[in-house]
């Protein structure tokens, strides 16, 4: 039975990412023209702050034992703040209601682990997007689309990462191998072939590019952050400290394979620290952290082998200039370009990525990368209430 | 925007009710015929047991605090074990696959409370139907709706009953009204007005059905229930106790209104015991409850007026033929039904009204009926997966 029949060739989509860090509601609305090829353009993005209390709930959701009904009532909260976010974004953006075809939710991810694991007798793995969708569409009267993980997952796929299909769209060259480098907390890249190349798109996470210089910075120098990298800049770098963390298994490993904040953690720095006998100083330890996202991330790179690929970086971690000149001289001959250039903000990238998830469903198009997520085929991904 | 188009006549889809009480999964295959009107036929129905861990598994999430691992895992064991039911269903009712254009799943039901509460300084309700559409739907490969409480949730209602619009269509009369009784644990009524009335559909529940009885039956009796109400024929009324529970102020408030084990439980038939300065025998209480449904139900029956209305029973409870007898003698004038003269099984009703529910969703109708749920609107319910 065929459902669906879109036969408009010009949507506008809105697309909206909450990630796990709880910074922020991100919020695009993106224009899809569809002749021949797809044209996508970011026409307005915004990002909007939690309410104070959203990160602690989210933490007391996911560390501790909770009752059915916070869960159940924490969905449709979380719905309701979505569809305040939007009704605030289209009147500041003074975005015409009508002009909007659909919404594309991520969901506040409570859980997701794609290793099976027993559960009642079975080997279950899962994923769990908070969201009620059918209640957003009911406030917001427009089709909304979320739960873009789970259809993967039930493939045998780890569900994530989702971003690289649109990489592939928006960021793929004719003749020219383009890497897609993240620097949030975790550093991940996408690599997308040139257009005549039969390889396929592959994408994993390096290891750690903010998470821990941020932690060093604000437990020894009272920062969110090392602006511009100038602290680590004034440091000395520990050749033993960079060894030992250089020698980390989850280095060694080949792609793809997947990280977070459980790995590269103050215990990670901590037992790195207890494997010399003397002490290192905080700048030091900041300056020999950003060697080793610098040279993590370049060593990964260089591995690749391409000829002069494009490398284009998004991310909070690309304004530590500090960083990027340690990645520049430590990578092979690359070719750097500004995100911006292909018309869309850095902070926007997942929204955007997500608005476009959205358009894949409603155009019963695949979702997901099997080369990328490891599912067993190519799937529809999503969940659609009217 | 458009996003639906079906332009098929005929249509098959399954419908699947799992209740709360975790007793079976029903599943049934029912033929929607769509030219003028819609005819709509019951062609095969199953009731599969739950695993033996199952009811336990539920409990357990419902009463204690829980992980949040353990929600999302159950949602995913849930949805194969549904998917697993289906491919079963299909096999031993020698179903052709490719004829199915729809499944439609009400989820397991861990929790549901449409008054709204204090949720981080936000008032809200919420209903949370366990599963997740998206699994099913790839290991299934058939478009798959459920989530079918939540939209009327979102618009004030009560998110329930929605089995009445299923009873408007099925067993409105050209000119006489109908009753729809269904004697489960609870007892309920759908009242439909015949089709030149101008009078709304309600619905209410009326109050204990077999709840109390079994409850006697098991303690007592060692039974799971008083077949054909051969017990309570033997005990003999008690007058004072029946007054002490007619008085119970649920049976007082006015339609519409909803009830459930939470309140007709062991405690109620102590605190109404209690009350005596005498011992009742367990016959004899058994007697009294059977007398308490049976005039519960007449009295709410008869409050409605209606010249001789047709009355059909559904539910195991219209097994129990003392309870019938009495509530005869009790009823003014009605015309009484078997519902298998509509072609439907009694057990298989609320999967053919959920099967009913989806094939709404498709067609882009609305699926609530605000007379009965409260709600401030029509609205189409459910979300679909692909």
């Amino acid at each position: 039975m065929n459902i669906f029949n879109i036969n408009q060739n010009i949507l506008y989509g809105i697309g909206i990412m909450t990630g796990t860090s709880c910074d922020a509601i991100d919020i695009s609305l993106v224009k899809f023209e569809y002749f021949d090829d797809l044209k996508l353009s970011l026409i307005k993005f915004k990002s909007k702050s939690f309410p104070l209390n959203y990160a602690k709930k989210v933490k007391e959701i996911i560390e501790n034992k909770i009752s059915i009904q916070e869960i159940s009532q924490f969905n449709f909260y979380y719905s309701y703040l979505i569809a305040d976010s939007v009704k605030e974004f289209i009147e500041s953006e003074q975005i015409n209601y009508f002009d909007i075809d659909f919404i594309a939710i991520h969901g506040q991810t409570l859980w997701h682990n794609p290793t099976p694991s027993n559960f009642m007798g079975k080997k279950i793995s899962s994923t769990y997007q908070s969201v009620n969708l059918s209640a957003i569409a009911k406030i917001l009267k427009k089709p909304i689309i979320g739960d873009f993980r789970s259809g993967d997952i039930a493939l045998g796929g780890q569900g994530a990462p989702l971003v690289p299909i649109f990489d592939e769209l928006f960021f793929q060259d004719e003749s020219k191998d383009t890497i897609c480098l993240n620097l949030g907390g975790i550093a991940n890249i996408t690599v997308v072939p040139n257009k005549k190349s039969k390889k396929e798109v592959i994408a994993f996470d390096i290891g750690p590019a903010n998470t821990l210089i941020d932690l060093v910075a604000s437990q020894y120098f009272d920062k969110n952050y090392d602006e511009d990298g100038d602290l680590a800049k004034q440091g000395k770098l520990d050749q033993s400290l960079l060894k030992i963390m250089l020698d980390d298994e989850y280095f060694i490993l080949p792609p793809p394979k997947s990280t977070g904040r459980e790995k590269f953690n103050i215990k990670f720095i901590d037992n790195s620290l207890q494997k010399l006998n003397y002490r290192v100083k905080p700048i030091d330890l900041l300056r020999t952290l950003t060697e080793l996202t610098a040279i993590t991330i370049a060593n990964s790179i260089n591995k690749l082998e391409l000829e002069i690929p494009r490398l284009i970086i998004s991310g909070g971690g690309r304004n530590n200039k500090f960083l990027i000149e340690l990645l520049s001289e430590n990578l092979n001959k690359v070719e750097i370009k500004n995100i911006e250039d292909f018309g869309i903000i850095s902070e926007s990238k997942e929204s955007v990525a997500f608005a476009y998830l959205g358009w894949l469903f409603l155009m019963q198009r695949n979702g997901n990368l099997p080369s990328v997520t490891g599912a067993i085929q190519k799937t529809i991904l999503g969940t659609l209430a009217i």
